[in-house]
This record gives C-alpha cells, sequence and structure tokens, in this order.
C-alpha cells in the first residue's frame, strides 16, 4: 500500500450511506471519527485480483487516543482502488464505546497536580563532540567501526557494509555486507468476525520505514544525537523529505566494558575497568497504534546488538463489560484482559525478522551449528558422571540450517570464514545470540501463519539470492504465502561456504496488562550479533580507562 | 571459608619439600609462584570430617595474569585447618607452562604505541545533583521508589522492604520484603584428574560479598554515583570495613520510556515521548580470576531488572598444543577452545541463583503459572484455524510451582496478591520475566549436581522459612547436596495465598572464544520483576518531557 492507498481508504466508508446512519446509531458525531486502514491477509476470498482492505473506527471525543475508543464489531470491506464498499458488517451494536477519561497520553491534557516530576535533569554529555563523523551523508565512522547507513521505505534503516578495525594488524576487515528488517509479522489471537484478519505484515503491506516519523531531538535520542533525513516517493513518484528519520548517537549508561580486580585473596591490589561505550541507530516506526523502536548498536569489543523496543498503543477491543465479577463463566475467553471500563487488550505476538548478509572477512562463509551436549563418562574414568561437550557441525545445506531454538538442546551459531583461520588455527567467525526467543505457536496450516511462514524457525541460513530479501516475499499485501523464506529454505540448496544470508527472527508473546493503558511502557528485546574467533584475542585490551581531568565540567541549564 | 582460610592455604604447600622440588622442577622461581586455594565439592571421599582444600598454582613472572600461566596437572589436597598438605598428585610435567606475553591486561603494562584511544570522553551528569537521598545510611529514595540496601558478606548485596509509590492513591505500596544472591554454581566440563572437582558454590564456598572489593569510582561506576561500604568480620571477629563496595546510580541511555508518534496515515501530529531513566544499585565480585557484576536496576514503570555480568579472567587449561592443525584426531577432546599457545579456555556454566521474597501488596501471595497455549477453532468457527490462548493455573504447592521454562510450551509467572483487585477486578501481581535461561544439563545424580541442584529449575517457589535462604543450603563447604531449594521444595508443601519465596536461576553456557583472552569483555544476561495488574494504568503516563532549558550546560574539562 502506499500512504495515499492508506489515508484515502479511511475516508472512502463516509461515503456510504448506510455506514453514516450505524455511526450515527452509535452516537458518534461524524467530526469525531477516526477510521484505520487494515490489511486483510489473505483467506481465500474470491475477489484475487482486486486490491481490498478493511476499515474499523473510532470515536476521537474528548481524547487524542481515539484507539482506545473503538466502534466494535463494525467492519467496512473496501476496494482499495475504486474505493467501493463491498460489505458492512456491525455485529457490535449493543457494545458501549468506552469512555474517554484517562485514555489520553499527551503532556498537554495532563491536568497540572496530576503531573509528576520524579527525576532531577539527567544528561549524557560530550563537550569535546561526538567521536563519529558521516562521510558522504552515509557513511558511519566510529571509534574502530565504519559502515553505510540507509533510510529505507520498506526496511526502515539499512546498515551495509559493515567493517570493524582489527587492531593487531590495523586492517579494517569486513563483517556483514547487508543487515535490514525484512518483515515483521503480528497476528492476533481472536478468531472472531472483527479480529481474525488482524494478522499485520508491516513492512511489506503499511512500509516500515514510511510509517517512521520525524524523532524527538530530547526524548527519542539523546542530546548529543545526530540525525538522518529519509526521502521517499509519494504515490505519484513526487519525492519528499522525511526529516530526522534515524537518530545516531554515543551511548553511555555507566557500564562496564571489561574488568578486573584481585580479590582478597591474592591481595595483589591490582583493579583495571574500562567503561563500556557504544554507538546506536535507530528508527522510530509508528504503524498506526503501535510503535517499534530499532536500535543498531555497535560496541567496541566488535559485538552488534540488535533491538526492538514495543512502545505506543495497544490494539484493544470493545467489551460490555465492567469489570471481572461480571464474567460467572469462568471459561469465558475474553482473548485478552480487561484493562479498563469495556476495554479489552487481545493477546498477540509480534515477531520482526532481520535479514543479515554476513560476510566474515569476505563473502564466502558457513554456517555452523556448536550443539553443547551432555555427556557421560565411562565407569572409572572420573569422580564425575557428566559434563558438557561442543560438538561443531557445519551446515551443508539449508535444511541443516532451520533452527528452532531449544532450551535443552542449546547451541551457539556461528557463520565462520573456512578459508581464513586465527594464529592457532580456530577458523574467524561471528556467532548470533538469540534473545526475545518466542516463537509462533499456531497451526502450521493456519492462512496468516503459511502467510507468515518465515517464523516457523527463528534461524534460517539462505544462500544469497537478489530476488530474496523479504521474508515474506516481495508482493506481500493479500500474499498467500508462495513466495516465503520458508518456501526458499526448503529448496535445501548447498550454503557450505558460499555467499550465505543470516535469518534471525525475534519473537514476542504480548498478554496486555493494565500497566499498557493507556500506551505502553518500552518493552525490548535483542539478540547480538559476536565475534567469535574473529579477533586474535580481545580487541578493547588497549583502550584507556576513564580519568577525571578528561570528563566534562558541567553546571544546571538555570544557573548558566 | 573465611579469607584467611584461602590465604593461608595457597602458601601452606610451601612447607612441603617434594612440592617445592616439582616447582623448581618446572622451572619455576619459587618467589614467581602464585597458587589458588580451589573448593573440592563433594565426591564421596572417606575424610569427611576433616576440611579439605585443593591449590593449584601459576606462574606470575612477566605477567599480573598469572591465570594465563598454569602450572598444568599439578594438584595439592590439604587438610585446611592443619595445612597438612595430603597428596600432591602431578600429571602435567610434559606440558608448558604458557607464555608471559600478551597476558598483561593492566594500563601501564601495554606499550605507549600500542595504546587506543577510540572516542571522545563522554559522561552521565546531572548537575542539580542526584534525585535519591539515602536515609539512616542504607534507606535509599528515588523517585517512586523506596528499598533498604545492605552489604552482606556472603550474598554480596541485599534489597529488601522495596516499594513503589502508586501514582493514582499516592500510597506506597510493598512489591519485595527480600531479595538477594542466594548463591551460585559454576560447574567446569572436563572430568580429569585436576579438573573435575571445579565445580564452584562462589556464595555459600567464598563469599560473595567477601570477594567484593572496592569499585573503581569512575569507571565500575559513573561520576554521578554514591558509594556504600560494607563491614565484615575478620576470622577473629575483628570488624573491617570494605569501602565503597557497592555503587548507586541514575543510569541514562539514551533509552525510551514510552512513545507514540500519531503515523502519516492519521496525520494528527501527534508526538509524546518520555526518555527513560533508571537507578542502578551495583556490586562486583572478584571470586579469584572471574569477576561478576550484580546490578539491581530501578524503573519507574515498576519494573526491577536484575542483571549478571561477567568478566574477568578464564580459568584455563595448559595444554602442549600450539595450534589447531597439530590435531590430527578430529574426534579428540581438548574440553574448551585453544585460545592462544598452550592455552585451552575450558567450558563451563554459570549459574546465579536469586531469592525474590516477594510481597505484593502485602506478606501473603500466590504463584500463578499463565500457560499460553494454542486453541485450534472448530469448523465453520473462523476463517482462522487457530490462535493463542492464555489459562491461568494457580500452583498449589511446591512441585505445581518447579518450573524447568521451555519455548515451545511458554507461560508467564505471576505472583499476585489474591486478596486485592484493581478496579476493574484483576488481582494485582508482579511477573518475572525470564532471561540467562541456559539450564543444567548434567546429569541428576553427578555428584557435583546433587549439591547444585537448585538448578534442577529455573523457577521454584517455597513457603517462607527463616532457615531456607541459601539455595545450596546453609554450610555448602563439601555439602552432599541434602539441605539446597530442590529438597526443600520437594517436600511440596502449600503455597497457594502464603507468605511465598520466588527463586530464579540466570544460567549461562560458557564455550570460550578467544576474544576472551587475556581478559573477557563483559557478557550480561538480565531477569525482570515487572508489574502485571499492580497499578490500575500506566504510572509514568504523567511524568514529563524532557525539555532544553533543564538539561545542563558543560565544557571539556580542558577549558574549564
Amino acid at each position: 500500500m502506499t500512504i495515499e492507498d492508506m489515508t484515502s481508504s479511511t475516508w472512502a466508508p463516509l461515503a456510504d450511506e448506510e455506514f453514516n446512519r450505524t455511526i450515527l446509531e452509535r452516537g458518534v458525531d461524524l467530526k469525531d471519527l477516526a477510521c484505520l486502514p487494515i490489511s486483510l491477509g489473505w483467506y481465500g476470498e474470491k475477489e484475487e485480483n482486486r486490491r481490498l482492505i478493511k476499515v474499523q473506527c473510532y470515536s476521537m471525543k474528548d481524547t487524542a487516543n481515539f484507539y482506545m475508543r473503538p466502534i466494535e464489531g463494525l467492519t467496512i470491506l473496501l476496494d482499495m482502488d475504486t474505493k467501493e464498499v463491498l460489505e458492512i458488517t456491525d455485529k457490535g451494536k449493543n457494545i458501549p464505546i468506552p469512555k474517554a477519561v484517562n485514555t489520553d497520553y499527551r503532556y498537554s491534557a495532563q491536568g497540572l497536580h496530576q503531573r509528576m516530576k520524579l527525576i532531577n535533569p539527567i544528561s549524557l554529555e560530550q563537550p569535546e563532540g561526538p567521536s563519529f563523523v558521516i562521510e558522504d551523508e552515509h557513511l558511519v565512522k566510529w571509534a574502530n567501526w565504519e559502515f553505510h547507513l540507509k533510510p529505507d521505505p520498506r526496511a526502515g534503516a539499512i546498515v551495509s557494509q559493515a567493517r570493524v578495525r582489527d587492531p593487531d594488524s590495523g586492517e579494517i576487515r569486513n563483517v556483514m555486507y547487508k543487515g535490514f528488517t525484512s518483515e515483521l509479522f503480528v497476528p492476533y489471537m481472536d478468531p472472531t468476525d472483527a479480529w481474525y484478519f488482524k494478522t499485520y505484515m508491516d513492512a511489506g503491506e503499511y512500509g516500515f520505514g514510511l510509517q517512521a516519523m520525524p524523532l524527538d531531538p530530547l526524548n527519542d535520542c539523546p542530546r548529543n544525537a545526530h540525525y538522518m533525513d529519509g526521502v521517499f516517493p509519494a504515490a505519484d513518484g513526487t519525492p519528499y523529505v522525511r526529516s530526522n528519520m534515524i537518530c545516531i548517537f554515543e551511548s553511555y549508561a555507566g557500564d562496564i566494558g571489561w574488568r578486573h580486580a584481585e580479590s582478597p585473596i591474592t591481595g595483589m591490589g591490582i583493579k583495571e575497568v574500562r567503561p563500556k561505550v557504544t554507538l546506536v541507530v535507530r528508527m522510530a516506526a509508528s504503524v498506526a497504534n503501535y510503535d517499534y523502536i530499532v536500535d543498531w548498536e555497535f560496541q567496541t569489543d566488535g559485538l552488534i546488538r540488535i533491538k526492538v523496543g514495543l512502545s505506543g498503543i495497544l490494539m484493544v477491543k470493545g467489551t460490555a463489560y465492567e469489570n471481572m465479577n461480571q464474567i460467572s463463566n469462568q471459561a469465558e475467553n475474553l482473548f485478552g484482559t480487561l484493562l479498563s471500563e469495556n476495554v479489552i487488550g487481545v493477546i498477540h505476538d509480534h515477531f520482526i525478522t532481520f535479514y543479515l548478509d554476513m560476510d566474515i572477512d569476505g563473502s564466502d562463509n558457513s554456517f555452523v551449528k556448536v550443539n553443547i551436549k551432555r555427556q557421560e563418562t565411562s565407569p572409572g574414568e572420573s569422580p564425575r558422571r557428566s559434563y558438557l561437550k561442543a560438538d561443531r557441525n557445519v551446515a551443508k545445506t539449508e535444511k541443516d540450517a532451520q533452527i528452532k531454538l531449544k532450551l535443552y538442546d542449546p547451541a551457539e551459531f556461528h557463520v565462520i570464514n573456512p578459508t581464513k583461520k586465527t594464529r592457532v588455527g580456530n577458523p574467524v567467525g561471528y556467532k548470533v545470540v538469540p534473545g526475545g526467543t518466542a516463537a509462533s505457536l499456531l497451526d502450521r496450516e493456519d492462512p496468516p501463519q503459511k502467510r507468515g511462514a518465515f517464523t516457523n524457525n527463528q534461524i534460517w541460513v539462505t544462500p544469497y539470492n537478489e530476488s530474496e530479501q523479504w521474508a515474506g516475499g516481495l508482493f506481500v499485501y493479500q500474499s498467500k504465502g508462495e513466495d516465503t523464506l520458508a518456501v526458499w529454505s526448503d529448496r535445501d540448496r548447498s550454503i557450505e561456504n558460499k555467499d550465505i544470508v543470516l535469518w534471525y527472527t525475534l519473537g514476542f508473546h504480548h498478554i496486555p496488562c493494565q500497566e499498557d493503558f493507556p500506551i505502553m511502557p518500552t518493552v525490548s528485546s535483542s539478540f547480538d550479533l559476536k565475534p567469535v574467533n574473529f579477533f586474535e584475542s580481545n580487541p578493547i585490551l588497549r583502550i584507556p580507562p576513564n580519568v577525571e581531568k578528561d570528563l566534562p565540567v558541567c553546571k544546571a541549564a538555570a544557573s548558566a
């Protein structure tokens, strides 16, 4: 969809008299109406050659947070091109629209006596300026890293040609050719009429980059941040600028890069500690109600952390219930949590799938599963009965690299360059360190899971193929799941010592709770790309500690 | 063991002529000798009524990092009280002592031309001062939190009476009565003679607090930190002060507390973002080679994050190999990774078990498993075949709450107050959000796993019992596993609506890599205690955004 498709669809139902009558019957003034364009997935409908969309509406009377005031059960099916109303389903006339009270999240809407100042000002300061430079508007050079950074209408931020300097040789070495958010899959867990189709694929359907709004310069990123604009085409091809779409900043949370203090046992009196400073690249996409914060964090020790934060507003369902004590039948399924009077936060999952074309010291790499297994000792071999052993297994073909993570069958997952070894003979590599490991539990034959089949595994490895970059397929809107990562991977091509692409899916199960109302505190998960025998030794052994004379002198703004 | 036990044991072997001869035969000058006291676990030895200890030694010639120069295969068994040498085992005479080159990690030992200044100074600044106060030396009050903080020789830091202010009622509400690091279990994965017994329980054997050295004021914690001293008894009862053992500071990494920007679809032009500032309580314990950094991080949204960082120095094994190409037999087991010439980093696990006496709005609480399960739809019910459903199951007895985490059988784990409900009728609670989920894979009947049986599950819940605070038992040294959390829990006592204690184990599998040589970049994992229907709504809805006029004015120290 283009942004124009989305916005024009939200207004199209107003051309329909039956729609307007329904709205008025609910007591909503047409001027208070806010409607959303909802991708409808694919469930075997007959209108296969039409671009369809569903629209659902809210009352924005007395609140900026119309998402908390659903006109429940009302769904309009539209032809996205002709804007023809094909069907109106209205099954929620007995469900009240939840009240506006306590829903507005804007600071300006809070009563003066309700505002809470909890802390004194705190800030990240670099009086000598940032340690990075950006050349040619896109090439970021910081500490021992350099990489190219590009805003993209579909993926959001694209990091490419990420390279890190080897402290021994002084050489700058390839780590990743290209990495980006390839697709999202957000199935809601309510099979009823007005909800079953809510199984979003935000990158391919809505444009993860298109939905990234300008960042707030003192709150989305710290004051020391630099910003990068995006330039995107409108539906008619006219370019427009999305200003401040990505920020880049150095972060220091008070954490420790490495340390050792000699203990009282040896009494050697040594204490060596290094602070941990990182470089963060951030984008925040607002896909209607939800806000996704995507961070690429570069560490001087060679680690790249990819973190997704979820904030924004829940997609909620209207209900006649005002209190759980009205539910006499304990087995009754609300499909979520009663968050406030007449408001249910519906259970859902979030899966964010990353494309990671690793190039460890060159394009031809292999994928190695280092399986961690219990080994029993032989009788008399040892007072121990068991220990853990690491077995290295090189994946020959794609099916060897379809990985469902298991806590009781753990492994490390290395991308190595089989032709390059360290001084003592280990292959150089990076490992993907899983996090956010929630897996999709939907039936594999469920239509949304077929379209979102790239979430059937957390890790996949494919040989590089120019046409295989979008995990849900190049054309996702109303797709049938015929062109997903799962389909490509099942070809079972050779991936040993090839230009390979690693795919990782961050997953979240979200059972809403009252704290998520009316706007959610950020929840984050991350995974890491971490050097494993890539360097000969700790690459930040020789960085200095902080000393007082280098740190800034600051005073309160009021006294300045 | 007391510190005096440990230090005196390290020197005791020098009284033995055979020991001295062996050292000299290896070419090590006695003045270069560094020895470590190693707890030996319990393997059914006969000397049950003696306090025993093993000692192994290193050469500290030409490096402060003697840990990288093991005198491999030499183990001395001592009587800890009489200091009598009971046995010397020497099976490593053909294994060279690894060289000192590239092992020293001190900044002063780095060549001037090798030092790497990667970044400009960066600092966390609060010109109006910190937002917390510490009353009576131990009661910390910050933002909406207050809690008592106490250094402890065994546990390290103890957080107690943690309470958070409710923004609606203004009332301060109980969350946790007491929380601390109850025990660690660190089994090494080498069953051979000089290694099989290395299965440390650092809190009960060495004293996690006793090993916490004074923190480095600009590097272990940021400049804005406050410090707290510990006061501990020496072996003869004399009190001594461990200065700067714990630090407390506010942290801001540039992260986002909550946000929402209206997307281009609605065009409402709203953008509301709040920065995320937290309070960190930190301790770092140096249990000989390893450094554990334990953080208790309090968030204004009510979340408590408990994070453990691993840094310091690996326990390594000497080997005759200098390069992997010398190993012709692929099946040969090194029990780890060749990190440098003659140095193997041995595979090991770290388990850190926390005692968490939750008191959600009072002492009597229940533990609820919220199981997330696939529900298939009936034919014709929906175009969807499946969705996820959350089933609440209250644990009646301890065995209901012995939890092995499983990715394909996910759940949330709530501690609720069954007698207190929110306005809309949900029980108030906190959930434990797992992280660092590596599980022990050792044979349950293996002697070290019997002693470390508190790691058989990641989560346990017990009824409060004054004598059940140390997961490995009150007396851990040479224990047989007869007094562990696993034994207590198997009594299967009632835990519903009782004063209950939640136990959580953070786990790490560590396959060393060359980047860990000669000192390890910090690796962290954490788990969260997170409000779940504890508050009526987002408790930080009404905090202000950052505005420029409140932020400090800073200049470079050099220009001051």
